[in-house]
């Protein structure tokens, strides 16, 4: 199958799910965000590698479609006036804007656990000892071991540093490599997470042994960091309607990121070097997919 | 075991559990609201409810405390300026207040998948299918469909009533059967379900048939519109000091309550109607509980 087939599987997968109960606001709330759109690229990798290892796409589906609701978890409480303080994500005004700060706190909690919910509903015929291992892995990746650890330090690494004081190209120098090891932690986290957490499910459910699971993690982790540079590059060189967010806020914010720390220059060429560890991973342990290709390039020509 | 013993154990337990990781300030955070003292009353009763079907109380803690430190993440995002705004709990100051909003909001996501991490990690004795089980039991109760819908419609009826304009004795005859029934179903959401899963989650630890799982759930639900209608009667007539948190508040709020509602005379009187047949429920299924009838005591002179 195709990119543009999987995404609309999965756009009308989530629409099935995310279904409109009492009290319909904080379901609407959540639906909202989850249906913003999007490329699905999670839900996806998840797909991809389930298919890879033999696994129906019916049986991955659940799984997929949880990983885009979490997805959608991380954006709703990072857009919050308290963390990010975003007003656009994707071209529509976020959660909070439109439901209240409330409901979208409420959201964000009942996205945690709606996303495993469905994933036990619907995937009941993989086994309890599946289930269990999935359970692992969502909560590995959505928790302050994952995504979260991730979130925290990139707040407090914007305490670190005055908003417009860090960035010029020629200054790079005067970071250290702390400093890259904190981005380098951020990015792991907030980004390569659920990339992992996408590619190891379906990897599980497609009963892929540990040898397959360690290169995913690995393609995963290094993909997540690509994703982040590119978006980092974005965030630099596009405008508000290519992006369908405010654009610039991290320089501002005196974010750490990739291009303030390294250069523009710098981070194009690492983006590039990723990449082709990423194809390698996947050439060296037989995982030939035409999808991943597809979006490891586009990554690349961010 | 003596509720006092039981609470110490609890007490031990969830402090182990609360480990300090990297980041420290998202452990430290999650820590602090778990560890506030409390009556440790869910995880009690998940143990007495497994006890009596005859598990091991080391088989029952994890899920035990696991359902505290999902309280803990109710009340941390309960205490938020965008909802309730409480700036003390338990006597202490809530989250927020150390830890600043985001963390708070961050801290709260992450007790909620890290609780049901702690039974996965440290209950896998019992079993895949009973893991399943429990994790069902959990997202119901924590989701949109439990505790979640309970602080919507809070949050939502304050919106219908003006501050000060609706309390006083006389007049409760104002309110429709509309509002009770509101009232019924924040308290059937925000109370008994944490109690529901509390004593449903021991049960299924100690594999207890579908009639006796009934009977806990009904227990658990007046058990639990019970203690807030005594929470509510206290909300009336204690202290600061008494209570450890700001008081009135609700009444200034404009927030239904069951004293607003129905007024102290009658609330006391639903009080006692309801322990009696919370003690009925117990009595008919057999389920003979010293801890049990303590409990219900203390709520009943609250």
């Amino acid at each position: 199958m195709k990119i543009e087939e999987l995404t609309e599987i999965v756009n009308q997968k989530l629409d099935e799910y995310m279904g409109i109960f009492y009290p319909q606001k904080i379901f609407k709330s959540m639906k909202y965000t989850v249906l913003l759109p999007g490329k699905r690229l999670r839900p996806i990798m998840c797909l991809e590698s389930a298919r890879l290892f033999g696994a129906e796409i019916q049986d991955a589906l659940p799984a997929a479609c949880a990983i885009e609701m979490l997805h959608a978890q991380t954006l709703i409480h990072d857009d919050l006036p308290c963390m990010d303080n975003d007003d656009y994500r994707r071209g529509k005004l976020t959660n909070h804007k439109v439901f209240g700060e409330a409901i979208a706190v409420l959201a964000g909690d009942a996205l945690l656990t709606f996303a495993p919910q469905i994933i036990l509903k619907h995937s009941q015929n993989l086994g309890a000892e599946k289930l269990v291992k999935l359970m692992d892995e969502y909560f590995q990746a959505a928790g302050a071991f994952g995504v979260i650890a991730g979130q925290v330090m990139d707040i407090e690494a914007e305490k670190l540093y005055t908003p417009y004081q860090m960035y010029d190209a020629d200054e790079t120098e005067k970071y250290t490599d702390e400093d890259k090891e904190l981005l380098h932690f951020i990015h792991l986290h907030k980004t390569s997470d659920l990339f992992k957490l996408a590619l190891r499910s379906g990897a599980i459910i497609g009963n892929a042994d540990d040898e397959k699971l360690n290169a995913l993690t690995e393609f995963g982790e290094k993909m997540g960091i690509a994703f982040q540079i590119a978006d980092d590059i974005l965030d630099e060189t596009s405008t508000f309607e290519q992006m369908g967010k405010t654009l610039g806020k991290d320089k501002a914010a005196g974010k750490l990121t990739y291009v303030t720390l390294y250069g523009l220059d710098k981070a194009k060429e690492d983006l590039n070097a990723l990449i082709g560890e990423c194809f390698k991973i996947l050439d060296e342990n037989g995982l030939k997919s035409e999808i991943f290709e597809t979006i490891l390039n586009k990554i690349k020509n961010c």
